[in-house]
């Protein structure tokens, strides 16, 4: 294992400490680091908190700050946060107009925000992400997977609750637009957790994961590597079968890579991706490329197909201020 | 090699295309792919281009836009780009205020860029920046690298081009920014050029290269693999003792990821690096944290600290719009 880390026990802690630094503008760390918070959250807000484990950055502390989450609730390296952590991030920044958890499709997760939207003992509504087309149920999933596309239902519900949306129309935004959101990935080179010290899969040197879970979990298939243009085919296929977009639809592309895949690859790929799109009669009018889903190191890329009407296209572009996302401000 | 590409040969073409669909907003392709150019040039400003081989993403084209350059001439891969695309791209974004050139200190991109300057037939003056300590000579250069500084450089003088500095002052700040900023780089895992198909170098499972270059030159020596925080230490170390910034100094540090070092781990080194800042009384003010000048899929980071005063920092602080860089607006 190769890593800029001190000790396995300590990279999550360090890198938070880290995060706070470069950005205390933004955001702060609750205390024992149970969350990442606003600095300055909005009176009369609906508060936006997600959470998951870590290993995907910068999802979710990333996107904390205005226009985004209100907080963020970092579990250990691929491992659910804790109730706890959301009891008190929503104590820390419920302003009275109550408390939205947007969550990833993981068993874990799922229970724990669950479990912490009952004790809470404040309103709570819950969103929970499903986006990936690759598989119905997987290693740490009933159901489909939440995996990149999480970031724009944040990004969307966090620019309609900056601007005052009460909680119940923000559960049902964040619903339908999960519901416009569709992803798929594909793993070259396995990731490896620093607990554990090993990679957490193997591919053989021709091989590619097609389908990939952002844990590393098994997709559809184990196939020979191929070109940019037919992996992409291939995902963006799988994408526009399942959500069925009409001809003429307006999207929003994401092209996500994993951790370890060069920016030159991930544009390589959203020109693939915009010309399958352009073929079936679907553009492509908002566009988001960058590592922004990762699975620690793994080498690999996503794509994620959301379909855009105007409110969403300009709740999209409404500005935000976050250590990841940034514009209009 | 497992890339996500068609062909060796036309990776940096079909990555333009990419970049130019998704940024369209922002900036657009010279002829022939010679260049990327700022859609909307400011008229009566200088017009800054930069330049040099592709794999070093987003750096020189991610960075074309609003308060930085005007545009970038892309190489193949490590490879410099010829005089007539920096010929051309002065042609098309020049508004009769002059172009400044800024320029990685590597033999060939200083021997084309200079080529360039003598035959533009218009005022040209050049910045060549020379930021990493590692080594006094190396591979491709004659004195010191020019890396991961080369942003900040751009950063500051592109926006001080925005708010009408005429070409000399604009040379003599750039020459002033670069000689307060210092690099250093590590890396843990090879690059492989696409054309060459296999890693540029080795490295033991337990070695790393301490002051590596952002093409995979040697640095200043192949160590075992150790904790972050003593490869901060010693980054750090090697700047400070060559910067000698006054105690009390603020400074800004970035730290850049090669590529394929995912942020878990860039934000633990920036933690690492503030504590030894912390420790030698000098005060990092401004952050930047991310994979901007990078190497392919190496993995590793490098740091760099630039000494702030007050007209650097509104510099830095100003409005940008380019596809890797935004704040302000």
């Amino acid at each position: 294992m190769k890593k800029l880390i001190n000790s396995a026990d300590t990279v999550l802690e360090e890198s938070l400490d880290g995060l706070a630094a470069a950005h205390a503008d933004i955001l702060q760390l609750g205390a024992d680091r149970k969350f990442v918070r606003r600095r300055n959250p909005k009176p009369g807000k609906v508060a936006l908190i997600s959470g998951g484990g870590s290993g995907h950055e910068p999802l979710h502390a990333g996107f904390v700050g205005h226009g985004m989450l209100d907080a963020a609730c970092p579990g250990q390296v691929f491992t659910s946060p804790t109730p706890d952590q959301m009891i008190e991030a929503a104590e820390a920044v419920d302003t009275g107009a109550g408390v939205l958890f947007i969550v990833k499709n993981y068993e874990g997760d799922v229970m724990n925000f669950t479990m912490a939207a009952e004790m809470a003992g404040r309103e709570v509504a819950s969103i929970v992400t499903n986006d990936d087309v690759a598989v119905e149920k997987s290693t740490y999933t009933t159901g489909r997977r939440g995996v990149a596309g999480t970031l724009i239902v944040e990004k969307m519900v966090g620019a309609a609750a900056e601007k005052g949306m009460p909680l119940a129309a923000l559960k049902a935004l964040g619903d339908d637009v999960n519901r416009r959101t569709r992803s798929m990935g594909v793993a070259l080179l396995p990731c490896t957790v620093p607990a554990a010290g090993r990679p957490n899969f193997t591919l053989a040197d021709n091989e590619m994961e097609m389908g990939v879970g952002i844990h590393g979990e098994p997709g559809r298939r184990r196939v020979p590597l191929t070109s940019a243009d037919a992996i992409a085919a291939d995902m963006v296929g799988a994408i526009l079968d399942d959500l069925a977009p009409s001809k003429g639809s307006e999207v929003l592309l994401l092209v996500n890579g994993f951790g370890a895949t060069p920016l030159i690859e991930l544009y390589l790929m959203v020109n693939s991706a915009k010309r399958i799109l352009d073929g079936a009669g679907i553009t492509a009018t908002r566009f988001l490329t960058g590592s922004y889903v990762t699975s620690l190191d793994m080498a690999g890329a996503s794509i994620t197909v959301s379909v855009l009407d105007d409110q969403s296209k300009e709740l999209w572009d409404a500005p935000v201020h976050t250590a990841a996302l940034r514009w209009g401000m």
